[in-house]
């Protein structure tokens, strides 16, 4: 390891210090960000009232979270330190136990800042929206920069700095594995928070009281509220915290594999941390092409952000693939990587959107009752894998045989080819990944509009202003189902590379299928995803049906709460979903760190291998079923209540009012949480497997 | 090939012998079951009336059905003779689709017998309940036992009669095509005629007008009757023919290898083939013990039954062991299939039943409303895979280290261990399907009771013959959703001998999963399921919307219809499910059978494997997902209607109800079709496996 140290100290190129720099600009320039929306007028004293109340929840949830997570994650770290050996590295417990607190840490701190903008954005979205399109436009988005920025920022500060502290990638699992480890409790505690409070609000709210959304009188409609910031917001904040951080280190491992093996340049180990430097500056420059005139489409206005910045990270895999890899093949395999994120997008929308076949066949199916509604929605959610899945086989095999060759390809490739072919899948799910800091600030914008819009609404603003807040819904319903396809699909191709990276560090030759304890792994990886989501629903529901009967006790027993002239005790609401969301989070969490841990030791790194590769084809194919099935479900009522099929008040309506409301668990606790659990797989797997081979040296 | 047909010829020792000569008799037994069930009392003239209309539109359809997979079925065998070749036997293309036709036409022959006596016992089992249980319950389960007996003792002698002709149990693999791809169209076409009727039935019927089930006034009744035959009945003794064909063959395959590459004798090969041979002795037997005493409960005698049977066959195993194998540790491998079955069917009862927790917390969830009950529902299913997949993949462990010792188990075994351990999980596979008929039998007794309930109500019965019926019917729902489990669990357990009986055929070293081509096979695998289904679930959804406007169309335009004076148009029902079912199968039935040969002529052999084991395992856990969550969203609404939570009209039935029909296509279309899938995805690649290699050679 001394070698290579010191190999890294002569080669030093100015790659690091480039890192650094500009990740410490996008974080001034994320916090240059926060002082301008702190400057924009946060509204009249009944929004700001409303938006206390919220910020008030928000933090009090995450603080109860974040202490949760860090007594479990203490006490994983102490495991670490204690159980991860290696005979050339007496460190090594220490290094990945210490790496996965500092993830872990860095994880909820993202998640931190992502609720902490979003809660000020919200209320100044919502003030905005009285003056017009473009400033609300720009507040919720640039809301979603800040931690689009400063998530991907504070990542490539940690990698970087552990990367020079050890001299070797594969010492930096810990830190992915922390980060994964701390996202999942987020992403499904956050979850199970806020679609609870979204079912009970809905279940009660609308279908038996007959009240119109987020009406002030519901008393779960603030817990609701506060859901989209600590689940939509935090947990996703965490997630793809985790997910950066977890590509980078594996691809890291995959260039130091060519480094050691073929003795390739240290370019290639720093190259995923630079490209990932440029894809800030892109998207920085991006943000500014985000604006609106009045009348225009806010989706068009993100969407125009979005190509800026995509045509700029191109551009920056032009340059660097030939100055730093010397190797254009490698552009094509980026390229490959961007083409294939915008086919996905195509394709969530083709099965999500309500202008297309499928969401209409599901509204006219619910015109013959909620049962073939739902079933059909069902339906929609396990075809879209269809296409999916080909659009990513595809892109793997492509940048396969642009690193290796047509010989790798057809399984004939020298072991130097196959090298570079995996190398390549790596560039292409960077190339992917390069837009990330705009996709957050998209997904981030969905939440922060959504949570304008019900300030809005509680607020009783003129008509005019919901107009214009309704089309920023409208848009951000779209993002999130568009960022939603574009997580599995940034989950379903790096697979691959972080696969390879396990067989790096556990030093195996292959995965094979045909040995029994192999298969078995692999069916235990596919049954946990099952499990899992089993768990995560369950907990959404029996925490709704607790909400739902103070809901209606609420409104049994306030008088006057239906008529208006008294006020319900939303805190009642939020210590529930609060409670019950922080219970709920932890059996299926530790279910998914345990099992590969229980499996690695009883069955070998082998089949810890197909558990990992099994686990994240069904993990996959379970996230996009539930991500797609859920948004057509939700889009298949906002069909109806645009006035289609007899819309609001008709059978049809109803129907899909159910629908939606059984889509919510599915696409917003299980589905999320799936991304995680995938990349959790992978983390912890890499992190685990010394431990796995000494413990087959010693049986 | 010539050396190995003298070799047989010479260790020529009566096994043959005994598998025609016992098969003979089960047919002549069967038969004789027949003559007893076509002398009982055919019941009231308007009995005869509902009868004779149910077995005219069961018996249209199937010929319509068998008409439709023959056109497709000869196009196919024309393309196997002419593309499957082998340097070193001309005939193989030849061989392969006569094997494939007769294979497809004994599949649905199996269909027919079952659906024969079904339509037959269903009339007399409601007669007979007018003079108490035990005559009653006899007759239906002595129904089911006439298909039992006959499609296990066909499928014996079909394999045993081409393994006499070609002395090679590979050149059998096209009859095992040949059954599951008859056996696709044929689940799936009855799956969704069945749940297409019943969905209609009960929505318009029971929810929109308020008539009980059953009812005489109901136009999609006799449908819904109808669909029992077709789908339920000779769908499922085509599944199960095609089931025992594969795995037989795919045992005799492993058999083989262990002649050819250990010397063992010829008694490996004919072992499976025997031991199921004594298993046909041991239903018969078995079938005596199945009797009531007056207010006794019916699923006591069927379990009574199946245990003698069970005991009887594990003797069998004891005795054939040692004898024709002289190898012990092989009995405790098929113990341990027998007791995988038996936990798998209490874990299947534990979440589907409704004396049990998973299902009452259904029940309590669809309180709060349709969307919580069904989320609850749905959980419960993908809950039930953890259990599940543990004993399954615990029986595959142990039988591997019982045949190869743990040194195999431990992942050091020599070359014949791994062979020795990979026949013993074969082994394992034949203990759980030893009992095979009688399963059957109980499968059959369900959809033959709920026809008889129906014709009991439909001619208006006095009361006390449906407390009669009624008890059956309860005996009949727990029988089907535990053979569903037992059908799944047999799937799960032979995948691995199949796959290792590909991997004999195609000349692989294994399917090592860190290949991208192969990667990207499996993930295309597991996706072929989750559309499989979709379309599944979607035509059943189609099929039901046309039927629902026409039940609604008669219940406006027909004058007294719904007071009882004027008579529905039972026909136009019969017609839209007939046609409809016929056109849905089509396509998803294609896409299984063309997707593999697909990715093996692109990505080749290894692809295929990993297609196979994946695709096998997202099959099995979607279909206990499916099986599961629908037969516990039945049994919800069931423990409602036994008066619980408010009982028959409450809120949370209404609820249930629902929750019931979306569970519908789930549990009897999509789940089913599925067990299909996952055996028809062996058998094809099995065929195939000649025209990868050679593609691969010339390629």
């Amino acid at each position: 390891m001394r070698e290579i140290w010191l190999v890294a100290s002569l080669e030093f190129d100015f790659s690091m210090p480039f890192v650094f720099g500009v990740s410490g600009l996008a974080l001034v320039f994320a916090a240059g960000l926060v002082l301008w929306i702190l400057r924009q007028d946060a509204g009249t004293q009944r929004m700001r009232e409303i938006s206390d109340a919220i910020q008030t929840g928000a933090e009090a949830y995450l603080n109860r979270q974040y202490r949760t997570i860090s007594v479990i994650a203490i006490a994983f770290a102490i495991i670490l330190a204690l159980v991860i050996r290696d005979p050339t590295n007496s460190w090594l417990g220490v290094q990945t136990a210490g790496g996965f607190l500092l993830g872990a840490v860095c994880s909820n701190l993202a998640g931190y800042v992502a609720m902490y903008i979003s809660v000020r954005s919200n209320v100044r979205t919502a003030s905005a929206v009285l003056s017009g399109l473009d400033r609300a436009l720009k507040i919720a988005f640039r809301g979603g920069m800040v931690f689009g920025l400063a998530v991907v920022s504070m990542s490539l500060v940690g990698i970087s700095a552990l990367y020079l502290l050890f001299g070797d990638p594969r010492l930096s699992v810990g830190f992915g594995f922390g980060a994964s480890f701390a996202a999942l409790f987020a992403q499904l505690g956050g979850g199970i928070y806020t679609k609870a409070a979204d079912m009970s609000a809905d279940l009660v709210g609308k279908v038996e009281a007959g009240i119109p959304e987020d009406d002030p009188r519901n008393p779960a409609v603030v817990a609701d509220l506060v859901g989209d910031n600590v689940g939509d917001i935090a947990g996703r904040g965490a997630d793809l915290f985790e997910s950066i951080t977890g590509e980078n280190i594996g691809a890291m491992i995959l260039g130091y594999g060519l480094v050691v093996g073929l003795g390739f340049s240290n370019s290639w180990i720093v190259f995923p941390v630079v490209v990932r430097g440029f894809g800030l500056i892109a998207a920085i420059v991006g943000m500014f092409f985000v604006y609106a005139r009045k009348n225009s489409d806010p989706f068009m206005a993100l969407t125009r952000g979005l190509v800026v910045t995509a045509v700029i990270a191109a551009a920056a895999f032009y340059f660097l693939t030939d100055y730093m890899l010397n190797s254009p093949s490698m552009f094509y395999a980026a390229l490959v990587g961007i083409v294939a994120a915008v086919l996905v997008a195509f394709i969530t929308n083709y099965y999500t959107s309500y202008t297309k076949r499928s969401v209409q066949e599901v509204a006219r199916a619910a015109e013959s009752g909620p049962a073939p509604g739902i079933a059909t929605g069902l339906s929609v959610g396990m075809e879209s894998s269809g296409l999916f899945i080909l659009v990513i086989g595809g892109a793997i095999l492509i940048s396969y045989g642009l690193g290796g060759g047509v010989q790798a390809l057809a399984g004939h490739g020298t072991p130097a080819q196959v090298q570079m072919g995996i190398y390549a899948t790596a560039i292409a799910t960077m190339g992917m990944l390069s837009v990330t800091p705009m996709i957050l600030a998209m997904d981030g914008f969905g939440p922060i509009t959504d949570n304008a819009g019900g300030i809005v609404e509680m607020s009783g603003i003129p008509e005019e202003a919901r107009a214009i807040s309704d089309k920023m819904d409208a848009a951000g319903n779209t993002t999130k189902a568009l960022t939603k396809g574009y997580g599995v699909a940034s989950a379903a191709l790096s697979a691959f590379l972080l696969f390879s990276a396990f067989l790096e560090v556990a030093a195996l030759k292959g995965v094979d299928l045909a040995k029994p304890e192999v298969f078995v792994g692999g069916f235990v990886g596919a049954m946990l995803i099952f499990v899992f989501s089993a768990l995560a629903v369950r907990a959404v529901g029996r925490t709704s049906a607790e909400m739902i009967k103070e809901v209606r006790r609420q409104f049994h027993e306030i008088p006057g709460l239906i008529q208006g002239s008294a006020k319900p005790d939303y805190s009642k609401c939020i210590d529930i979903s609060t409670k019950s969301a922080l219970k709920n989070m932890i059996a299926p969490s530790l279910l998914i760190v345990i099992a590969p841990v229980v499996v690695g030791l009883v069955l070998g790194s082998e089949a810890v291998g197909a558990l990992l590769m099994i686990g994240t084809v069904a993990g996959v194919l379970v996230a996009l079923f539930m991500n797609n099935a859920g948004a057509a479900l939700d889009n298949a009522k906002k069909f109806i209540e645009a006035g289609n099929l007899g819309g609001k008040g008709s059978a049809a309506h109803a129907a899909a009012v159910i629908g939606d409301t059984l889509g919510d668990p599915l696409k917003d606790t299980a589905g999320p949480s799936l991304h995680v659990v995938v990349k959790l797989l992978n983390t912890i797997t890499l992190s685990m497997a010394p431990l796995f081979i000494l413990y087959a040296l010693l049986g």
